[in-house]
């Protein structure tokens, strides 16, 4: 029987990820870490326990009484965005929490595969002709989340040569999914559409529309990360992407024809950041030669399911707020 | 009258930079911070306090009542071999007091320029065709004193273009002179030839003898720093090294030339590190270029002076061994 611990398991993509185990795997074990209370229940294979990373001495108990087989680690302070309002509180609760994580299973022995989630922000601002990024290129973080990264990739490649762990890094470019935090952009700007398509409001509050991001469905995200803890080569970072670019703009449009409405847009100087990476796309060409990994959800499809998501989200709200 | 904080001010360099400063600026107060008590006294222009640097609150009133005219941040967990041994205890004391600092200068609104102490480990291992090392070059940190260290220098460069924070970076490369504490290499062999020769050991334990770096003497990295203070570009990574580059073998001819004796020598597997790093040598054309500074001490004068600095105090060891 496999043993695998997810860390963040209360997240967006812990869900996701858990249901496609328990598909792929059903001989398995998963204990779920989160430093909040697990969100849902998923029946014996599965049990979840509230811990702060940070808490050392709790969470090495934890891991030297399953002593797993495999961490995937998703637990993150992943928005960029609150990165620039608490970049202590984002430092912390990326590169802190995982070099802790390092630690406990250097400390433990544990011969173990740990999944290290990483982030497409790490390349920074680069140079259209240097597009689409591949995992050859040089880091220039320009986002303390993602200096955060930065560092915890660059633990990942010492802890895996100094004291031969086996590592796999991941580079996860911008989720998108039904059920996302609505701090996120795509998440935001469905609910926006329900929100209006319900009466409940009438103007779309974005920040820039030109930046440009390479959004992946996260059913294909956690696809991804399965096959790397199956098949993925120890010590190699891998790009998880879809490979295309669409500016905020062009996603803004997507919404419209899918909800049937076009309303009235206002930018906000508050949803914009310090320092805006324009553009950002990625090669997958890496990951899918390795584990043979490919997007399969278009974006079509994950813009429908998303304002679905949401419109029938915003019915309860709207019941309520009758 | 200028106003100068400086952190980790009860350490090697700390003393070193009190007295330059107060020889070249001689209106001036300065408040030094450092998590041990200060070791020396220096009159009335120098306060020091004892101060936790990831204890925001206090560290927060300190400088809002000095408001200085700059922070020179010497404070850090600077030895690479005890990163590897505690290595979170490295990262909290390298990466997270530099964030809480910038995060108090930032939400004091003060404004006052930082100088970022850095590292020359920040390089990792080059090809020897790409030495000596410009601070153009790509950052490689192969220890986790050197992750700690990037992402200290991504930090300042993000708080420089995010906030307009008024922020010079360093890449020191290896200190060395009288005084400084026998963990690193050069005051370790320093204090062992003067052990030997006062009949105290027979045999100099050393960690690999192949390894080459740049080391430079510490009265000549504070005067660096202070010209860096005074005259630095603003957001600019600037080299702190003697050019050459001087392998450990060659470093202990020397102090058998100094002090006229050959003792035999051991390797010991305890003072190698788990990834080591095989050359590193540095150009300072840039600071040069920028500030006017070149090293001035030969590398002879700053053997001499920390043998002759241990002999001192082997001395009073060996009589209270008697």
């Amino acid at each position: 029987m496999m043993k695998i611990v997810i860390t963040g398991v209360s997240g967006f993509v812990g869900d996701y990820l858990i249901k496609h185990i328990l598909t792929e795997e059903p001989d398995v074990q998963i204990l779920g870490l989160d430093a909040v209370a697990p969100r849902w229940k998923y029946g014996a294979a599965v049990a979840c326990r509230q811990v702060d990373l940070l808490d050392r001495d709790r969470t090495e108990g934890l891991l030297r009484d399953i002593k797993p087989d495999c961490i995937i680690h998703l637990a993150s302070f992943s928005s960029v965005a609150d990165s620039w309002k608490d970049p202590i509180r984002s430092f912390k609760n990326n590169t802190n929490i995982f070099l802790n994580l390092l630690e406990i299973v250097h400390a433990l022995q544990l011969q173990c595969r740990i999944l290290s989630i990483g982030s497409s922000e790490e390349y920074g601002i680069v140079k259209d002709g240097d597009l689409p990024l591949r995992e050859s290129m040089s880091l220039n973080p320009v986002s303390p989340y993602a200096v955060a990264r930065v560092a915890q990739e660059q633990l990942s490649a010492i802890y895996a040569k100094g004291f031969s762990m086996d590592i796999v890094c991941t580079r996860s470019f911008n989720h998108i999914g039904p059920g996302q935090p609505d701090k996120f952009v795509v998440s935001s700007i469905g609910k926006q559409f329900a929100e209006i398509k319900r009466g409940l409001r009438e103007t779309l509050y974005i920040g820039s529309t030109g930046i440009i991001r390479d959004f992946l469905d996260v059913r294909d995200v956690v696809r991804a990360y399965y096959l790397l803890v199956k098949k993925g080569a120890r010590g190699e970072v891998y790009n998880i992407c879809s490979g295309r670019g669409i500016s905020i703009g062009e996603l803004i449009d997507m919404f419209s024809e899918t909800s049937g409405i076009s309303p009235a847009a206002e930018v906000r100087a508050e949803l914009q950041r310090p320092v805006e990476n324009p553009k950002i796309i990625g090669s997958y060409e890496k990951i899918n030669a390795h584990v043979g990994w490919q997007p399969e959800i278009t974006l079509r499809e994950s813009i429908k399911d998303i304002y679905e998501y949401w419109l029938s989200a915003t019915a309860a709200t709207g019941e309520q707020q009758k």
